[in-house]
């Protein structure tokens, strides 16, 4: 098993305008899947391996659901999250909690402030600091507790590698990806963290955004992102935005530079930033998109990214590919 | 005048390490030049033209000295500060302003938060918001309306690229830099933005540095900036750090991945990164200088960049060349 090189075959994905100069340019990888799940487009290497991240996540759901969790709706939503830390997110993970007979104190994943600069200053101002529940993985690990209680696992050890729930998720992953798993360590927030390949992260997002109309583990994923995409991410977030302009879009961000997003028809794309920047991610993401048939119109607010001098745009971010590029 | 590709010649200047992958990559250019101004080591292109951003602050400052701004130590390197917005920043503009018979409304940069979280949250807290004084270039804007003030210009256009203020700030530029300002647009903070090339910049720093002994502009400068580091930065401030750990040096940060340093025998180093993230710009500043002669011991800490889960390192960011690589 060689270590892979991300850099390897990179491409430019997108440029920074500022004035008449080309201030940045943001290199990486994309891949387009048909519903077959063959490679439709490509940019840059569709094989490379990739840490998927928080991206990950409705995979990790679909364990969890095939493990007993018993949620649907806006809570499997937070399930599949990288949540905002606002306060109706907040709720529902207590919720998530308090239906599993667990507490807040359960959770073992890295304390944070909520992601959104408002709520992390009403959460200081109510004399907390950075905490579990706070951070925006906290809606995965309340699933992933109330998956161990559902299975009868323990929950003080959830985040071993060799725990059965998170030998769960490999399976998935592999199921889901059709890639092997080579290579984990831990992630931001204490869980495992699986490695992929950009194209399997695709196809499982094709897979999962195909099901929808199903009632396999993945169908409900699937129902529940797209019809909750502000409890997916929040306020002002590019993945809330893009789920919410596109009918049955299941989309995902995730940290360093990721995002995979699946179609109804079973078309999938995803992308790696090479540089882990998330500046370009929706740019690319809407290009990459409309390479997989959605309008280009219904995704461009989503997308837009202006480029400010004294507050007021003197650029933007331009993706270098696309059906027009 | 053509438009220069900012990512012809390109090369990997840093890798982020987790696990056991290299999860990103930043590419970009980066110049080391001797006391003689020449090229010693380049990686990328060292000519690229770039958006110096708040690294052409110290060369700001000394066409701000050079017509009649008076002011020395923490005042003058708060002229050359992309400050954190603590307190004592705050007081030294205020005092910057009183000095030349202004307050705080005569301010023209675009109102921001403090960078220091915590000092945005104590702003917050005692129920401002975002504002010109706290705004990271504050410092910048209260010495060009002192210069104003001390030249006879008018304040309430100071911002105009036509101002004799904003035409100084070009004039120093091209003679510091050695190079044409061939593009002009408008940055953040709202002040005219001055294009110039990598090794310009470089050379510029290299100036200044050396100039320390002397009571030219530029010495004022260097003192200023290597005697009050904290002033230029702030608390936990790379910048901040590198110019303590190194006797004379003279550095500042910029936007969008600019760096640049002048070391006292008028060595001096810049960096871009590509991708604009200040991720990687530690670390490279440090391989960069270390091939300008500087004991790497003395900026190891600096320069540290370790990569988290769980809280803990599970890796680092590592710059792909310098004496060692």
């Amino acid at each position: 098993m060689s270590v892979p090189d991300v850099a390897a075959g990179a491409r430019p994905l997108a440029r920074v305008h500022r004035g008449d100069l080309v201030e940045s340019v943001h290199l990486g990888h994309v891949v387009v899947v048909g519903p077959d799940g063959a490679v439709r487009h490509a940019v840059g290497d569709p094989d490379v391996t990739v840490w998927p991240r928080s991206s990950l996540k409705p995979v990790q759901a679909v364990a969890m659901l095939g493990h007993g969790l018993d949620v649907a709706g806006a809570d499997l939503a937070l399930v599949c999250a990288s949540h905002s830390g606002e306060r109706a997110h907040l709720d529902v993970v207590r919720g998530l909690l308090a239906g599993a007979g667990l507490t807040e104190a359960d959770l073992q994943n890295t304390p944070d402030w909520p992601l959104a600069p408002d709520a992390a200053w009403e959460w200081r101002a109510q004399g907390h600091g950075p905490a579990s529940l706070t951070q925006n993985c906290s809606g995965k690990h309340a699933g992933m507790l109330a998956t161990c209680r559902a299975a009868g696992w323990s929950t003080h050890d959830y985040l071993d590698p060799t725990h059965p729930l998170q030998q769960a998720v490999v399976a998935a992953t592999v199921e889901l990806t059709g890639a092997p798993v080579e290579h984990v360590t831990v992630d931001g927030c204490g869980a495992p963290l699986l490695s992929t390949t950009l194209v399997g992260l695709a196809r499982a997002f094709g897979t999962v955004a195909a099901a929808a109309r199903d009632g396999s583990a993945a169908g409900r994923v699937a129902r529940a992102m797209a019809t909750h995409p502000w409890h997916v991410g929040g306020t002002g977030r590019d993945v809330t935005a893009f789920m919410a302009a596109v009918p049955g879009l299941v989309a995902k961000d995730g940290a360093d530079g990721v995002y995979a997003a699946g179609l109804p028809d079973g078309g999938a794309v995803a992308l790696k930033v090479l540089d882990g920047s998330g500046r370009p991610r929706a740019v690319v993401l809407a290009a990459a998109l409309a390479l997989a048939g959605v309008d280009p119109a219904l995704v461009a607010e989503a997308a837009r990214t202006p480029v400010l001098g004294h507050g007021r745009p003197v650029g933007e971010v331009r993706a270098t590919f696309g059906p027009d590029a």
